[in-house]
């Protein structure tokens, strides 16, 4: 932390900065200028809040240097992680496809909808069973029963499940049946639930929230991490601006930031990040040339009878073209 | 609903939409215009998607009538709400400021955070025990330890407590000890602990989410009515928006707008709302003369050394200051 | 300026920053830390970029101290501006509304809302005769015969006279009519235009841009007090957001906070700010309460007939409520 | 446009909407349904506005069917744009990388700029002349001198030139030397501009105002277009978010939007999209691969001393891995 005086900052004040900093248990390391005195903070100052020192009187201003987040850091791990999930590799150069509907709605839905990710040659079945819902008078998802159909059609086609986890108490029976558990963009930081997502051992896709900075985010898989479980997958998908044309802005400029920031792996979500299925695929591409280690679609038998996200949900025609462009770009990487 | 159709569209297409609307038990009101075709839905349309029907062939657009919340609007119930609290009203022209240190760190500063909250004419004494913070290596509040401190303080002064609840599990726990539940900004979409809010009996103020639309937050206090709990107390305190002179853009048009669409009482935050404490009155008057059914600010006993928050809260004599014109002000409207 | 070096960056870089500084005739000073080196700047940064310094090889961060405004700053001139119209004065105290409609349409149109604005105690006439329009089919305004329109209103009532100058050519001939020239959001970055309204000697009207950041915003000011011309008013008047209630998002923030770092007089434009007249009223005096020297609003004989902006648009009725209430306001200030 | 009428709407007002659009020169077409009357307006309502209903008695809403621009439409010109400038084609699957250094700033700096940008395979040579400054303080551009040293760049290396204008005035006189007459992110809006760059007869390159809306950006061009010259670029450059990593947000999604909409090509400028050097190469790729015609990105031969932009300029050899990796993606679409 750097702490900047006032130009006219007097002793007093510049003594008084010097005692807090001591008072935390750390150094001070002062520089006095011809104008004015600036005041470094020598150790660890991640227990420090900036807050504390701008409100001093004589301080005009303070800047952190160390990030606040640790284990999720490049600095702290160089290599990048990889994420293994039943054969299924993600991160480091190896990409996925995560696609499904966006609920489950029943055994035969989701059955068909896994045969037509599987034969396409996507890696990952998706599906809600806990559904978080603007409405409380729509439908609300499936629950346990979901997770059990969820459960026959991975046992039917060999697909890993991710599927989405709305509360602390329910982790442990989520990841009964899931390989992949997912935290959704309302509840990013929700840290009950992530502490909880943090003392399994299955991997955890993480959303970033609607208005996630990606210090918010990263701290917010900081959470998972500093809780024991290091298989943390961050998904981009979209963000709130005053843009009206997507349901979101996708913002495909975190992938290639946070590839320099963390090893974590990242994925993105254009179906959620656009809201619209005209866009999905070049979206799609768009994200696996900024870097992306992947994608999560939604894809339904019958789009128009979805019971949700009906807009943005890919046919299976649309999404075989998807699949076949996205195996083209993604060959000229190898 | 109102179906647009494409110009070309074609007979099909018409008769694919009408049938839509019969499958959901409604039904169509066709109008054959020389261009092209409009197709009104009667009957409660609260339960359908635009998105399954803008998906189908030959839709150009699909616009909303009916607002998909019931119980919390205006037309539902016509007369503003009022909400009695140990003798403090809210709404409809009652006002109150709620006050106290972000956090409760220790029975003494609790204790004189309520006694200067009390002595300047404040109404309701706020301060958390649960805290919901971004680094998880930062203090997280003093938990059951800290509701008993607030406990204390309310019988020493007779202030009515407002605290945060971060969880579904928790409600009935912070419901034992406070007058009033705090939804924090970051759970505004925790629909799990909504629920949860709503099947108790004690007022819930529910914070706007940091990029919350108007309808996602009337619809998140509409999931706390539908469970039978009336008693919502609104709260803005700030968007996220590309402006960086303030930690948030306190968005004071909301207010306004709420009263004209819904019968509960909205409050305004404006020490989240700005971050700043040297803006905190001019935005608490500015709240106030929108038309606000009162104020929560951030206030400490020593500013500097709280434990979170420091740059935006008040010192005693700064909240003296605001308690002063607030009265001048609210007497214009009386 | 503030340079942080990297943790490992080694003499050469440090030389090779240092070397820059002195290249750019500054002094720096060196202050060796345990873990790093900090490198403060001497002298007035105020012509260098913090970029040409953060892709030097071992820079980790570049911090500006220093402003870079100065003609606008407080510290420049502690004592607020106040500028005088033909006996009306703005800043410092001395608040005004300014009303009208958005534009010049008809003699007849503009004197009978003259004689509206003055009937109701408002000080300044508002009108456009050069129209900023989005749409190239609309109405763009009356042009020259509408300046003369509005000279006419005002020989009649004694009102002065605000209009907008659309682009640096016209900054003469419309500075012949108009007692206050007003540059639209749309051109807050237009720097031949603000230049051209630097060198002329009459009040500017600077209209924040609908993305404008507090800096750019005082920036553009400085571009016409660096011309020569102190008379510039700054109107805050809504910024995008993704927030959709409203047209745009009235940032009230930004009045107490313009008003701690310049001695400009700052006015609040709430009809294009939100776009609804029916909250005009209540954010007109949130305005005020929050610290604004003056309103700018729009007024209209018949607002359903305006030729544009009919939705923002105050009735003569609905005025006068907001002038009475302003005038109750404006009295607990003095 | 279709005007929805409130559920107790009168006869009398339903009237009176009905004889406004009669007044207006359209013709109504009444769709009376048991709850409310829905009325559509026939013919060209270009010329209409909106809130000149919505302000009407009775009337809940009104939404427009129509688009307002059209010479930009695709409905309006199905085929794509192709733009010929000197032999390079721009459009309808012809791809084109713009390449040069923020400024002209002399001429040896921007002839080793042009050899770099031919040398690596580039088409097209930018570099500003007049350049419009946030800060009335720092380097505004050589002027006509540099519009001079371009000239003699285009003679040495054959490169055809872009560069920007700042005002209606100059549009002549830059058009003398410049094959591309770019319109800025400040200008986008600034319509005395835009008509007169209508009236040439050379292609414009018009970039995205940082919080314009896909509306207002294809307005824009409608106004070149409406002029008569129908060669317009569009270049997406990022927009205005609370995203705080970037400098602004670069929005690829709206890419395919465009495509969709208008027949004109679409480019995008990853260098003031992003801010930052570190990123431009994987942005780039995404520009491509989300359908875009072409990039406009910084190169300098010593980023490090470039009078502006210096963090979002390539150097010469990242320039290189560029196109290397540019050629190699493009590949896979032919």
């Amino acid at each position: 932390m750097v702490i900047i005086m006032e130009v006219n900052a007097n002793d007093l004040q510049i003594k008084n900065v010097i005692e807090q900093i001591h008072l935390k248990g750390l150094k001070p390391h002062i520089s006095t200028g011809e104008e004015r005195t600036i005041i470094g903070v020598i150790g660890d100052d991640r227990k420090l809040q900036e807050a504390n020192f701008k409100t001093l009187p004589g301080v005009e201003n303070v800047f952190r240097i160390l990030k606040p987040y640790k284990l999720v850091s490049r600095e702290f791990k160089r290599d990048s992680t990889i994420i293994h999930i039943n054969g299924v590799s993600i991160g480091n150069g190896h990409r996925v496809v995560i696609a499904g509907p966006c609920a489950v709605e029943s055994g035969e839905q989701i059955l068909k909808s896994a045969q037509i990710v599987k034969s396409y040659g996507a890696n990952i079945l998706r599906g809600g069973a806990f559904k978080p819902r603007t409405n409380p008078y729509t439908f609300q998802g499936l629950g346990i029963d979901g997770l059990k159909l969820l459960q026959k059609a991975k046992q039917e086609t060999g697909l890993p499940i991710v599927t989405e986890v709305l509360e602390a108490s329910d982790v442990e029976l989520v990841s009964e049946y899931a390989d992949i558990l997912q935290i959704g963009t309302r509840n990013m930081q929700n840290y009950q639930l992530l502490k909880a997502a943090g003392r399994i051992r299955k991997p955890i896709l993480l959303k970033r929230g609607m208005s996630a900075t990606l210090q918010e985010f990263l701290m917010s898989a900081e959470y998972i991490l500093s809780e024991g479980n290091q298989q943390v997958i961050l998904c981009e998908r979209g963000i709130r601006t005053f843009v009206e044309y997507t349901r979101n802005t996708l913002d495909l400029n975190i992938v290639p930031v946070i590839k320099k920031l963390s090893h974590l792996p990242v994925i993105v979500d254009p179906s959620h990040g656009t809201g619209r299925t005209d866009i999905i695929i070049p979206m799609s591409l768009a994200s696996l040339a900024a870097g992306a280690d992947g994608l999560m679609v939604e894809v339904h038998p019958e789009p128009e009878k979805s019971v949700s996200d009906a807009d943005q949900t890919l046919s299976p025609a649309q999404f075989g073209e998807l699949m076949e462009k996205t195996k083209k770009l993604i060959n000229i990487f190898n």
